[in-house]
């Protein structure tokens, strides 16, 4: 084992130049609590392109160099350029979540008991070759779960996971869910069908239907129909989910949900004054696939609400317990109701590749990337 | 003392005609725990707005007769009618607070000490002569108050102080307010002012900027200024006031306040990355006096959220004890604290009258309005 392993870093220069490359880093040594994993599976999460290719041009991206030595370059356009003052000339480490091997461990039992296992981690900087962390924070996979099938044990399942737990927690008993055939929407169905919680699944395309439709899922309207409103409040009507979750921020979806519950609340007799029915209305916006603004016509009275959403700061108020509890359950159905699929496997300098870069970019349904930093080794 | 009443009510006809009038009712006669208060003071509250002319085309309005008979008809335009489907037809009591003397009292207690003293009531109907309420429902006003001076006991006093210990409930330590001139706005300011609570005001001209400074107003800030923006985030950052009760709803102000209390969260920073500050922001929409869709732009992070309020559905949160030291402390500040103004005095018939119409629909500030009920005896 070499004494360095590689880093990818995420640079935004002065002059509006976006470069990622790999910088080769000394392994660090574990304290007793601590363990370092050799890094051989992470995801690339749409969540990651923020500090990767969000805010760059990509028909100005150019791979140079080959191996360790990997750079892409990307410009930022100037409008741009105000979005991402606090990172200029700061090279920061990206990726939030993956798994690999535990290859040294601290003296302390915790490390020492993790030794040769296949460990799932979050906390970022995780598209590297060897990860430091400490042992609790590591989630064991049980024997015959691969790297590559615990790469995603966090994002996607405790995303899904607090999804369920916030509208039980604050008193709702089914879910509308937009942009629904994502990764992540095909994972709260299977969540939601094994729990036997009631979930709306809102698309846009036919072939999204019938994906969600094929996987059993039992309320899935198009926003594309004629009578989407209408065809919406019919399936908030019969499931009562009042709460919905949200990708895609801007336009119309949030009025469109919040209109189409209004009108299930009101069995379909249209306004009742003013203020609106007495069935209180939340959507959580956790995603931005529209950067349109959001408009709100506000034709559903005073009793609902609108906020962003993001998995970290809810699971802070979900308590510990909880959150213990839900690692456990995703470690445990690692392989079924939170398995994730990729299209392509790269290595950290494949990751820096213009043609894989702008499929990634994209974060298409379906087209999953992982990355393999042990294939630079 | 005669054995019937008038009352005020609103009808909306199919043939979209809005028919307001008075009906002569019999005095109720009170069951042990009840009381019958002769109505002596009513103030034409925004919220009474809905069920008189809010969706009526006053350029259209006509009064014919007088007296009892006195009727006030306008005509409610066509793509308005949607909007009313569930009162068409129904004939409507008006009117959500006022005081007067308790001039029958059922044989309980609560009710006989009751009997020729002043009360102050809310629950709707109050636009009449004489109004049955429940005893303990009555919150009587202390020697040498009147009628007049305890007609507003709820609506205003209540939603500000409802405003701030909201505030309080939710972990907030300041508060921005928007149409900060109206009569609550006032309100809000001598609460703010009394309690130590750091309160931004954001107006829209120069002379409702004179008049809250006038009162002794910290902190006012004008929509109108080319630097609103700038100068409401430095209020923000001075106050930490990241709780707005937003009156307009509709337009970029919500929008605005946000972006403020962002740029107050990230000290000019500017943007921290795409998930913004981790300063929760709160907006409560309690009023629409833009019609207009809400646009929300997005430019702050996850760490927002945007709900309806009506108070109401905020005391049942805040629960009975707290409502109940909330209305002890109206009572006792009535002529103090949560003091109102009105600019004319009018009788039932007379608050039929067109031209009364014309100006009390427009809610100006100062411009309120009082029925007085006994007025028509």
């Amino acid at each position: 084992m070499s004494d360095t392993g590689l880093q990818l870093r995420s640079l935004i220069t002065e002059d509006a130049v976006l470069k990622i490359g790999l910088k080769a880093a000394p392994i660090p040594e574990p304290a007793a609590d601590e363990i370092v994993i050799k890094m051989e599976a992470a995801p690339l999460n749409p969540s990651d392109m923020a500090l990767l290719t969000l805010h760059a041009d990509l028909s100005t991206g150019r791979t140079t160099g080959s191996g360790a030595d990997t750079v892409f370059t990307a410009d930022i356009p100037a409008h741009l350029m105000n979005s991402v003052t606090a990172r200029i000339g700061k090279s920061l480490p990206v990726g939030n979540e993956g798994s690999g091997t535990v290859v040294r461990a601290g003296s302390g039992d915790a490390a020492q008991a993790l030794l040769g296992k296949i460990v799932a981690v979050v906390g970022g900087a995780m598209f590297c070759q060897y990860r430091l962390m400490k042992a609790v924070q590591a989630l064991p996979m049980r024997d015959g779960i691969s790297a590559k099938q615990g790469a995603s044990c966090f994002v996607n399942p405790m995303t899904a996971l607090a999804m369920t737990e916030v509208m039980a927690s604050e008193g709702f008993s089914g879910l509308v869910h937009t942009a629904a055939a994502s990764n992540l929407g095909q994972m709260l169905n299977r969540v939601c069908q094994k729990d036997g919680i009631s979930l709306v699944n809102v698309v846009r395309r036919e072939e999204q239907e019938a994906l969600l439709r094929g996987m059993g899922a039992e309320y899935v309207v198009n926003s594309s129909s004629d009578n989407f409103r209408a065809e919406l409040a019919a399936a908030i009507s019969e499931t009562e989910a009042y709460m919905c979750f949200d990708a895609i921020g801007g336009g119309g979806i949030v009025d469109d949900v919040l209109a189409a519950m209004e009108g299930a609340a009101t069995k379909g007799q249209g306004s009742i004054g003013p203020y609106g029915s007495d069935v209180f209305k939340q959507i959580y916006v956790y995603g931005g696939l529209s950067q349109e603004p959001t408009t709100l016509q506000r034709s559903y009275g005073f009793n609902w609400g609108v906020a962003g959403w993001l998995t970290t700061p809810s699971m802070v108020k979900l308590g510990g317990a909880k959150v213990q509890a839900m690692r456990r359950r995703v470690a445990s159905e690692i392989d079924s109701t939170f398995a994730s699929s990729y299209q392509e496997e790269v290595s950290l300098s494949g990751a820096l590749q213009v043609d894989h870069i702008a499929r990634y970019a994209r974060q298409s349904t379906g087209k999953k990337y992982l990355i393999n930093p042990s294939l630079d080794l």
